[in-house]
């Protein structure tokens, strides 16, 4: 589902965006012009450039302005992706064969490299400092986040709050700043835009919560990949560290997590999916990121009611339900 | 040899680099730190941050606004070379351990990313869109060439003129836009800047070239690594497809090469490399190169004269002369 079908009104200026975004990627070089559209092909939600949008709304709404914000943002959410498959060693996203998968590793860092510096391209155009610098400020951190996740690969002693601290990086960073830039590039007021952002960043923490959940409790036809991945990959996430936290559960799980670790993700993982699915852990994971949507709720209080708060209530509830 | 050891009158100002090098990468993230420091550390002749500098004098020196030019270029640099090392399989660079060889190829393409949004937020200091634009312009470029390298190995087939687009792009072109983006943060007259920036694609290019010659030629302790690594990765570099230009070695040297090839790079290149050495390779190359410097002296002779041009031309003397 891509969510220009939620929004009619969004659809036009939705589908200028999509093709700017091909052809901002666009090259004579061959291989590169593949891989890139590959990864365009694919598809996504175009979640971010529908913040950017929606939150340009609240100011001088200019499209132009706003696609110069837009793609950008979507591109190095890809160029992340494409970089994120090498990490993760994943064969297939969104159910379509990733980068590194159909060509190599190499192929899809410097695809991720390429994307990255054409996504700055673009940010050139844009004239106010500030967004410059928020920007490569997220930049900075989405780069530790990613760092932080393979150190922390098979750590069953992580905290609850370094898997939220690593969520932040990862994912609600860059959607909190998809609303902040949507709102600086239209110029709108500075407390609509604070707000903006702390919409933002509480619908991304609950979105990779929900994401989180989906790859355990997700058909393969529902999430594009089989279920169980991030544990495959040692990506240990909220619900198994709620379920770790039950006393029936931890040794049990602990040692199907170690026998996943050992066999390098090489066996299968249905037996721990299983226990997760089984323990209070989704159900505490899906309570969390209820409040994060509540906050984000909150946050939407504050701006000017009308149809661009509605949509954004949408888009929170949306993400609240998502099973895909 | 760094080259701040040349120039005493730049010697202060280098030092403030070097400290803004450090700060640049600091973060409390310690795998990060460990990693960016151990890249920094290993050191590098600064030649982009030296460029930067010289070029300022053309116009309003102020250490600040060309540190804010010269330290993303180093970084943008040091990113690249990192990202390179992943895609060579190096194990050792200027005598140390790469990143990928004392971690792993993972924490290297991230070491990478982070560096390169680092450098991303010094540059956003920096009002002047046209400095924005063309270095996302180079870097676009620069990530084209890497990949153009990918799927050049062990093509023994391209042109020369293929071989210098690749080295353009892989090279030239960040030393030709440390010499303009200098000239530009100082504000010196456009056609200075332009001079400048021919001067530095000139210089450049006769750089790689060197470099490439020097992988042939030089011991392991003038070059900091095996000689014949370019071969061994399947790198065909100017010297070799000259040497394959000459009736009498066409043959057993490319058998040689498809041997190398097929074992990967795992094998002994003593042979191929004996072969290139003795060939007339070699000299046709460094004639090449010194065409090159001979143009970006053409170019320096259109600069107004004095100390800073006297200086680049050192530079170029230094390139063209150079044995590590």
């Amino acid at each position: 589902m891509k969510l220009l079908d939620i929004f009619g009104t969004l659809k036009k200026d939705m589908n200028v965006i999509e093709r700017e975004l091909s052809r901002s990627i666009d090259t004579e070089h061959a291989l590169l012009n593949e891989t890139s559209l590959h990864l365009l092909k694919a598809g996504g939600k175009r979640l971010r450039p529908a913040f950017v949008l929606l939150a340009g709304k609240y100011g001088n709404y200019d499209l132009e302005r706003l696609s110069n914000v837009a793609v950008p943002l979507e591109l190095i959410h890809m160029a992340s992706l494409v970089h994120d498959d090498v990490i993760d060693d994943a064969e297939t996203r969104r159910g379509q064969l990733t980068v590194k998968s159909k060509w190599d590793n190499r192929i899809a860092m410097y695809t991720g490299d390429y994307i990255y510096a054409k996504a700055l391209v673009i940010v050139a155009r844009l004239e106010n400092p500030e967004i410059h610098r928020v920007l490569a400020k997220a930049m900075v951190q989405m780069s530790i986040g990613e760092m932080e996740q393979i150190r922390d690969f098979f750590n069953t002693d992580q905290t609850i709050r370094r898997y939220l601290l690593r969520i932040r990086r990862k994912t609600a960073l860059l959607i909190a700043i998809s609303c902040q830039l949507g709102g600086l590039a239209a110029d709108a007021p500075r407390e609509v835009t604070r707000q903006l952002y702390r919409y933002g960043y509480n619908v991304g923490m609950a979105f990779q919560i929900r994401d989180d959940v989906l790859d355990l409790c997700g058909t393969e036809k529902q999430i594009g990949k089989p279920p169980g991945s991030d544990l495959r990959q040692g990506n240990i996430t909220l619900p198994v560290l709620y379920a770790l936290q039950q006393d029936s559960l931890r040794e049990p799980l602990l040692a199907e997590i170690q026998r996943i670790h050992q066999a390098n993700g090489e066996t299968d993982v249905k037996q721990a999916v299983q226990m997760v699915r089984g323990s209070r852990g989704i159900e505490q994971a899906e309570a969390l990121a209820d409040r994060y949507i509540q906050k984000a709720m909150d946050a939407l209080q504050q701006l000017p009611s009308g149809k661009t708060q509605k949509h954004l209530q949408e888009i929170a509830h949306f993400v609240a339900k998502r099973s895909h």
